[in-house]
């Protein structure tokens, strides 16, 4: 598999109903951190913390598409993608679209996420050129 | 100057009252997008666009702190900062201190803005470790 494809075959593992909460214990590189809408940053303890608290329940995820990729070097890329998910909040439904930004590395011939920024969930697709 | 130095250097003078608005015409790649907090793109003409409304005053702005520079590959490298800022919108003061995650790459041995991602303007920096 291309780098690409192996970027984008871990960003599909994490968009699933399953996995997301724990997938930077095991596929982020050590100093990872996720920045939130708010711009407050977590780290994949917190990230997990924040799906297993009870009050998020997630229904569905998908990569609904990826905007931007660009292999930076052998061992580093960047990801531009939407990140559809169905989700409910203290049992208010949610259907969240934001724009996340991604960072990867290669460690030990394995590819980490070493960073990732999301918006808030709102983003309008038709702005979007391509 | 390490490329450390000249991109600290190239951010010092985006947060620039007089620069902002025109910033990324004259230094960023030609497929650079701004993601705004509601996760929509704009490029650099929209960027120019939005600061030349007359709606928008920006009063002082800087890079508040920077809290993550890593050199991917001799010439790409991601910058992680808030950038602090103060501006009128319709004349209601803003006090902003988001949360900016950036990619840089070197084209024809100058560094350019390659990539833009920045949260909404309310960050909590005791959230930050270091």
């Amino acid at each position: 598999m291309s780098p690409k494809e192996k970027i984008l075959s871990l960003l599909k593992a994490f968009a699933s109903t399953d996995k997301m909460g724990s997938f930077f214990l095991d596929n982020a590189s050590p100093d990872f951190l996720f920045i939130r809408p708010s711009g407050n940053p977590i780290d994949a303890n917190g990230f997990l913390e924040m799906w297993s608290s009870g009050e998020l329940i997630l229904k569905s995820a998908e990569i609904t598409k990826v905007h931007k990729f660009d292999l930076l070097a052998p061992d580093a890329a960047m990801c531009v993608f939407t990140l559809g998910s169905k989700f409910t909040y203290k049992g208010t439904q949610n259907d969240d679209l934001p724009t996340v930004t991604s960072i990867f590395k290669k460690v030990d011939n394995q590819w980490k996420v070493a960073w990732m920024q999301r918006s808030s969930g709102q983003s309008d697709m038709t702005l979007w050129n391509n």
